[in-house]
Parts: C-alpha cells; sequence; structure tokens
C-alpha cells in the first residue's frame, strides 16, 4: 500500500501519487484522522464542498493477520460536527490494499449523482442516475451484474442521499451482505458529494508485500492461536453479539425504555441463546457467519425469516438494544426487519432505535409497538416529515418533539449500555472525540480481571483512557474488535500483533507501539474537534444519567467531571 | 420596586423578599442576566427543573420616562443553548414595577398545568387544565372575563406547550394586543415549567417613589422633547417600522430568498408606504398606534382586513423581511395572516420565517407560495411533523431537510438585514450572547454619522462592541428602542437619559454609565455562555455569508475572525 488515490468531483479528475511523508506508515482511522486534521477547515460545514470523505483500509489490510479487513471511513460529522471515523467489515479494505491504495479521498461535489469505479487500470466515473433513490440491495445487484461477482461494493442508500445525520455507507461482505459504517451521518457526507457508490475490483492484484516475511509467519500464527484459544472466541462463534442480552441484562446495564430502566422484560426473547435456537430451527438459518475473509472468529449470523428468505445479516447486539430493549419491542422477527430496512436505506440502527424510543416517550406511538416502529423506519425513504424526524436520529427528533431525556453525546446517541453501571463505559461516551460510543472503549467486567468495579464512582477515567488509546490503535490497523479483545486478557498476544505490525511496516516497534499510536490518534482528534469549537462541556453526560436513579441497581453516574477532564490531561 | 418574587412550582410555593445587594439597582435584562448567571447552572437542560424564568420590568418601569415599559424576560434558552433575554413591550412592565415587583422568578416545574395571579395580596396558583392547547387569544379573552380588562396578561400559546424551540411569550398590551417576546425559545421553558399564564394586577398600586423629584421631572422633559424632535419620529409615526422594507431594500440588504439577494422585486408590495396607505384605506386600520402607556412613538399599526377586522397589531419589518422578502412572498394579507397566526399559537415569526424559507429552498413548498406558507404555519398548532419541523424554527428545519444554507448564529436566525452588505450588524449576530439578533447592535447607516461605511471589511468591531454595550444598557433600563435611537445622534439626550435614572436610583452616575453598565451585562452572558460550552468557533457567521457574493452588490461577509473576536477581548 503505498498509494493515495484522491478524486476530484467537481472537475471529475484524480490522481494516484504515492502517500507522502506525513500519512506514511498510518491507515484505517490514523490515517482518516489525520488527512482531516491536515485538510478539512475544521469550521467547515459538514455537507460543504470543503469536506472530505476519507476511505482508508488499516495497516494490516491485505495481509493474512486475521480479521485485519476493517474499513475505516472519515469525515467531519453532520452528526457530531466534530471529526468522525466509522468503520465496517466486509471485502473493500483486502481489495484496496491489494490495489494498493493506502486511502481514497474525495473531495469537492459532484453535480450529477455519480458511481466510481476503482480497478488496477486507475479510477471510472459513471453516471448514478438510474440508481437514484435506490436502495443498497439494489446497488449491490445492478453493480454485481454489471462488474461481477468478484467485486466489493460501498454504497449509500435513499438516507444518505436525503443527507440524514443518522445516514451511514455499506460495504459489502464476500458475500455480497451490506456491512454499514453506520455511525455520525457519515452516509450524508458521500450523498453530499452525489457519489451514490465505489466499485472496487481486484482482479490482477496480488497482496501487497511483506518485508519480513519470517517475523510476519511466526507472529500471525501465534496471534491467530492465542485468539481462537480465548473463551471469547467459542461464545461469539455461536451467539454472536447478541450474546450480550443476556450479559448485559443481567448487569442490569441493557439500554431499556430510552434507558430508564438496566433490565427488559422481554430480554430473553432477543437474546442470543434464543436467536441461535432459532436460527438452527429456520431454513438457510445461518449463527456462524464472517464478514470478511480471514476472520477466525465468525461472529455474525444470516438471520433468516420461517421460510428461509434472509432478512438480514447480521443481527447485532447494538441493534437489538436500541431497536429491542430501548423501545421495549420484544419480537425478534421485527427487530430483524427494522435492521434489514436500515440497512437497505443505508441507517444507523442504533441512531434510529434511540429516535423511535424518544418518540415512543413523547406518545408518538406506544411502547413497544413492533409494527409502529417497523412502519416508522421504512416511512423513512418514503421522505415524509415523520421520516425525516427519525432519520435525523435520537437527538434531532427529541428536539422536535420537545424530549429533555436524550440519551446523546456530542449529538450521538449511545450504545446499548448504561453508562450507570458501566460507567467506565460512561467515561468513554462522555470524552471520546468520536461521541457517545462503545467502540471507542467499552469497559466491561471481564473474569482476567476480576478487581475492576464497572461501577465505581472514581478510577474510570484511567480504564477509559487505556481503552480509548487501545482501541484508536486496532482502528488504524484496521483489526476486528473481536481480534482485539483477547490481547487485552493475553498480554502476549499484544506482542505477537506488534510484530506483525513490525514485519509489514519493516520497523521494530516498541512494547508500548499500540498506546502510543492510540494516544496520537486520540490527540489529533481532539485538536480538531477543539478548533471545530467543542470543548469541555461537550465531554459530558446528559444531566439525567447524574439525577435519575437507574432501576433494578439505583445506580446513578457520580463520576466527577475532573475525573472526565483528566482522561485527556 | 424592591422585591423578588420567588415562585416554586413543584411545591407552589412563593416568597415575595426584598432585593438582594447583588441585584440592586438592575433591572430588565441586566437582571434576567445576573440572576440566570448566579442561580443557573450552566450546563443545566433548558427544559429541565434546574432553568429558572425570570420576569424583570427594567430599571425605569413605572416611571413616566416615556417608552420605558419593555418587560425582560430570562432563561438559558433551548434554541441556543446559551443565555437569553427576549423582551416585549406591553403592560406588564409598568404594573410589576407599580406592585413594587424587580423581578418574577418561576423555578421548579409544575406537575399541572398552571396559571398564576400576581396582585398587591400576594400570589395565586391557578388550574389552567382547560387553557390547555389553546391559543394566546383564548388565554386573554379568558382572563379579561375572569379578572377585567385593567389586567395584563403573560402567556404562551401551543408552541410553548409544545416545547418548539420558536416558541415566544406574550404579554399583552394596554388594549389587549399580544406583543411577543419572541426569540430564543422561551416560551418552550415557560411550557417545560407547565406555566401556561400570568395575569398581573396591579389595581390599588401607586408608581414607584422617585426620589429626586426635581431632577428627573427636568430630566423626563428634556429627554421626551428630545425623542420627539428627532426626525426618526415622524418617520416611526406613519409608517412604523415597515418603513425599513424601502430602505433596507434600496441598500440592497434585505433578506430575501434564503439570504441568497439583498434586494427583492416584490418590496414595494409590502413597504411601509404602501401598507399605510393601505390601513389609511381600510375601516379600523390604524398606522400610529402605541404598544404600551407612556409611548411617544407610536411606532406599532393595527392591520385589519378590507372588512375592518383586526389581524395583528402590529405588523413589523421584521415580519415582512422574514416571511415576506426572504420566502418572496409579496401579499401584504397573506403575511398579516401569517403573523396573526404566529401570534395565537405564540410562535417567532423570524425564525418560522427563516425555516419557511428553508423548506422552499428544498422544494417542500414553492417560493413565494404564501397560502401553502400560511398553511404550514396552520400545521404547527395542529402537531404534525411538519409542523414541528417548522416550529423548531430555521436551523432545525434546515438540518431535517438536509440544508446547508443556513441563516444561523448561535441556532438562531438573522434578522431581515442581510451582514454582507451591514457588516457592524453582521458583527453583532457573530458576537452576541444572545445568538443573531438585531436588537443587541444593528449598525445602520445614519445621516448623522455620515463617515460610516456599513460594507467596510475592518473597523466594524468597535462599532458593533459599542451598539452591543449601549442596547444592553437600554436592554436594562427598559426603554423602548426607538427611544434609544435618537440619543445616539444627539449626545445631550444621553445625558438627560442618564439624569432620569439618577434621580431613581438616588445616585449620581457618571456619563459613562451606560457603557459600563452594558459592557458588565454582556460580559456577565459571556461567562454564562463559556461555562454553558460555548466558544469562538460559536461567535462565527456561516461560511454561505463569506463565499456567496450576496446580489446586487456583490459583496460578502469578509470581516475576519481576529476582529470578530476582538469584539470582547
Amino acid at each position: 500500500m503505498a498509494n493515495i488515490l484522491r478524486i476530484r468531483l467537481d472537475t471529475k479528475t484524480y490522481d494516484i501519487t504515492p502517500v507522502p511523508d506525513k500519512y506514511r506508515n498510518l491507515g484505517g482511522r490514523g490515517l482518516t484522522s489525520r488527512i482531516i486534521s491536515q485538510e478539512v477547515p475544521p469550521d467547515c460545514h459538514p455537507l460543504g464542498a470543503d469536506n472530505k470523505l476519507i476511505f482508508a483500509p488499516g495497516i494490516l489490510a491485505g495481509s493474512s493477520v486475521p480479521n485485519s479487513g476493517r474499513l475505516s471511513i472519515g469525515a467531519k460529522s453532520p452528526l457530531t460536527k466534530a471529526i468522525k471515523e466509522a468503520n465496517a467489515g466486509g471485502a473493500a479494505a483486502h481489495m484496496l490494499a491489494r490495489l494498493g491504495i493506502q486511502a481514497v479521498v474525495l473531495e469537492g461535489c459532484a453535480e450529477q449523482w455519480t458511481a466510481l469505479k476503482i480497478d488496477k487500470t486507475g479510477l471510472t466515473f459513471f453516471p448514478a442516475a438510474a440508481l437514484q433513490a435506490k436502495g443498497i440491495k439494489t446497488c449491490i445487484d445492478s453493480m454485481r451484474e454489471i462488474h461481477g461477482d468478484s467485486v466489493s461494493v460501498i454504497s449509500i442508500g435513499q438516507a444518505g442521499e436525503m443527507a440524514l445525520t443518522a445516514a451511514g455507507i455499506a460495504v459489502t461482505s464476500p458475500d455480497h451482505f451490506p456491512r454499514m459504517a453506520a455511525r455520525g451521518g457519515l452516509g450524508a457526507v458521500m450523498g453530499s458529494k452525489k457519489v451514490k457508490l465505489i466499485v472496487i475490483d481486484d482482479a490482477g492484484c496480488t497482496p501487497p508485500e511483506v518485508k519480513n516475511k519470517a517475523l510476519f509467519m511466526a507472529s500471525v500464527k501465534a496471534f491467530t492461536q492465542g485468539i481462537t484459544s480465548h473463551p471469547l472466541a467459542g461464545g461469539l462463534k455461536r451467539f454472536g453479539t447478541p450474546m450480550l442480552v443476556g450479559l448485559i441484562n443481567e448487569l442490569g446495564a441493557i439500554s431499556t425504555k430510552n434507558y430508564s430502566q438496566g433490565k427488559f422484560a422481554g430480554a430473553e426473547k432477543i437474546s442470543g441463546e434464543y436467536i441461535a435456537g432459532l436460527l438452527d430451527s429456520r431454513p438457510n438459518g445461518e449463527n456462524s457467519h464472517r464478514c470478511m475473509k480471514g476472520c477466525v472468529i465468525s461472529c455474525s449470523n444470516i438471520y433468516t425469516d420461517a421460510a428461509g428468505e434472509v432478512v438480514v445479516s447480521g443481527l447485532e447486539y447494538e441493534t437489538l438494544a436500541l431497536m429491542g430493549a430501548n423501545c421495549m419491542i420484544d419480537d425478534v422477527d421485527i427487530i430483524a426487519a427494522m435492521n434489514a430496512v436500515c440497512n437497505d436505506f443505508g441507517l444507523d440502527t442504533m441512531d434510529v432505535g434511540g429516535a423511535i424510543a424518544v418518540a415512543m416517550e413523547a406518545g408518538v406511538l406506544p411502547w413497544g409497538d413492533g409494527p409502529k416502529a417497523l412502519q416508522m423506519v421504512f416511512e423513512i425513504a418514503e421522505d415524509t416529515k415523520m421520516g425525516r424526524m427519525i432519520g435525523n436520529g435520537c437527538k434531532h427528533t427529541g428536539e422536535q418533539l420537545g424530549i429533555t431525556r436524550l440519551p446523546v453525546v456530542k449529538s450521538q446517541c449511545l450504545s446499548g449500555y448504561d453508562p450507570r453501571v458501566l460507567k467506565g463505559t460512561g467515561v468513554t461516551y462522555a470524552t471520546s472525540p468520536m461521541g457517545a460510543d462503545h467502540t471507542c472503549g467499552n469497559a466491561l467486567p471481564s473474569p482476567a480481571n476480576p478487581s475492576y468495579d464497572p461501577s465505581a464512582a472514581s478510577g474510570q477515567a484511567p480504564v477509559s483512557q487505556f481503552l480509548q488509546r487501545y482501541f484508536a490503535a486496532i482502528d488504524t490497523l484496521g483489526l476486528c474488535l473481536f481480534a482485539a479483545l483477547p490481547p487485552l486478557d493475553m498480554p502476549e498476544l499484544q506482542k505477537h500483533l506488534i510484530d506483525c505490525v513490525s514485519a509489514i511496516l519493516d520497523e521494530s516497534l516498541e512494547e508500548q507501539y499500540l498506546m502510543r499510536l492510540g494516544g496520537m490518534v486520540n490527540e489529533e482528534e481532539r485538536k480538531f474537534n477543539k478548533a471545530a469549537g467543542l470543548g469541555r462541556q461537550d465531554d459530558r453526560l446528559p444531566a439525567f444519567f447524574k439525577s435519575e436513579p437507574l432501576w433494578p441497581s439505583g445506580n446513578r453516574f457520580d463520576v466527577s467531571n475532573d475525573e472526565l477532564d483528566s482522561v485527556h490531561n
């Protein structure tokens, strides 16, 4: 990977140039955030011509390090008005790496709806008017028909075209399911540039050369053995992330009824165990599915209906928590249908779920009314005022309806973990440059670390700080979170992972490499956000988490502001 | 005026206590902002129980100083998320002063819809369930029926109950027309407290005693003669603020087609001259009407329809600019009808006008379509999703519809003066602690000051700084802006005005009193805003004013950020 592909949409021109020194040895989130910091005016409008949309495979992409195919997508976010990176699995990152492309930078705005194709000959612009107002499935099917089944497609649905702040960007898995880089409204940025989709075709390419082959082979082997031997692997393979429904509900921390409860009476009916049994019994249902080549965990599923028709792949914890428990909906078929519609329109299920719960709190529809909630999601692509309200996410919906209990930080809806029980996660929600986001540092209890109390009022900042740096580094490597969790319990795996990076970069990296890298990424992101106008007051949880006790624990979020501020000091 | 009336809505209790030292010798905006700074947590939710809603007559209220009956209303704003004061004329301020009440402070939130009555015996709580979802006219009529025609009524309409961020608070004029403290969503704050209205009855009260009577009488006389002799007085008496339509259009600075033009082809049809002629010809039409006792200017009008039925009083420049030119609507009957609906629902015509123009830019309705625009305003109280979108103002509507050209600062819609031509006003928009607001310092060209160039790229900050301080002081005195303009051209009038204050406060005030007072008020407000999380990036105009040349002048807003920041340095 040695080139940057810059695409100037207003003039329909592009160039492919060697990576300059300032972007060397970076990938994924570290690279998207570096390019934004260097090239995007912090005070620009996120949907204007000055914003840039950047796609970057991680440092490990294209290699045989397992689970290393996450694609980072970055821009200034129309939701958080801050720097943003969202990543997804799928096939595109590995392909870009094989094409020798370390980042694709979309600049300016096209005049007409445009499709792009990247292959070994360079870039081609196509008109995309025929796909306007079409869903993501149609985009993928249409591209497969034209370009064959071996391409990967990055596309937006109606939501991105409509500039909705809950619009995400879909990246196809090897078997052509859409995986969403969902958060922060990056789909709206792609829509503002009038780019409907990007086809990536790596035919004729070879994987990037690894400099230190001997070290690499040995390290990959040891790392792979380590993560597959970790106790987490078995659970994820069988139940996937829905496994968390039972665990987090048991902790009293699952987002329920717009974050007014920590336990959901219907948890069992949306649990990993229940879903696994259901999919075992249904034709074509699959509980152990990979979203990218080289995955050794297979945490995804293929959710089918009773007739065996695919509804969605995969149905994840965050969707079950935000569209299920948080809306008091305990019908997993309805939740899967809502998820499928979001995946086709190109929407973040979390912010949309948060929006529906707020609408329920406002009395727009009854708590737990799955069919009405599904109808509401359908309305988004119909471009009704209701649809546009919900499609702009939790905060916008709450503001429109006059609801004060809005579970958002930097305007982004929280994940499915209540910060009154999981206070380290709460510190991450509050202080991450990304806005509320569990993937930036979710401080769950772990058998390997029995002394950690997730509900203690103090001592959470160092935990969150460590995790925020660690996962910023992981996002820069392009590694899946679930390959990154075992090394937290097994320090020798961190060494193997760093050795993989050393072999690829042909540099001898020190033991603290990940902390140094992640710290640097967070710091650059904070600096951009400061220049964009964000300050300490944006590093806070909404007041109701401090004042309202959570049922049943009675916990409040009582980490001090000083401790929150210490994360970045 | 010597007492603070504190009303605790959650417990239905109140007390009336002498003004403490920290609030002495203050009134109006200076007092609302001081109380907010001292008592409201800057990080509180504006619609939560920790916010306070404060009503304060100005320092001069109750006296015979002309035009001194503005009532300031303050709180943390749900629109700007910053400190807010909006003021209105009407009868309430003089009455509160006669009741010896320097401020009414609403604390906490009532459980049921409540009405309050303040009279010389103290405070009475009434249930207001019967008035729920009723408009302001019904509130006023109902209270007149119960309490007689001599009371003043402060009330919210449906918009405030719905917690819309364009909701204002109405204060009745002596002849029972509603005057709006429109800006910043203060009606939503009143709604969040479940206070539908406040009746004020000053029967049996006498005006507050003036300490230095001799000085006072002489100064009032000289001040009154001065302002009535100023050339402005004649124009305002005949045409009112609609006089500005022709002047600002001639300057090429009238907000037109969502701030994409500075001249409006239909300007003549919505001009003061046209309206004056129309009202001369219509039964019961009136061009010279007072909104408060003691007014010597009479800039208001009574706009009647062809049959002589009152539509609205008064129809003002800002409404004509934002609902007229900015929406390309040139039918003054339609604009008056939109204004009347806003006055009844309790809405800011400026932010609603800004919202409709943004909806027109998004293609939701055609440019200039008055009947559709009127229908859209009607929808607000019908609580449709469209209505809630528009009723949350310009920024919310633009975000929902994905429009990037949003003429807002600190989320508040600009007034009807384009900052590319009137750059001093632009500096005020950008840097006022109140968000975009012409009343905080509108730097219009003046024959008395021919050397001032409103379109120069530099030298605007000192002009805006002076005006921001001056008008913060004027708002603290409770003086109408139009009584405050002549002293800008005639320095001796400033002396007479300060002598009036000296006589009332029984203090010998220095020549720089107004600058000192206004500077202090602005500084306190800035300090609150900083603690609430606002920073320099919030003191900026939207980028399109810098990049898009304005037709026909070709002007851009090119005042530097350094100059903007110098206003408060």
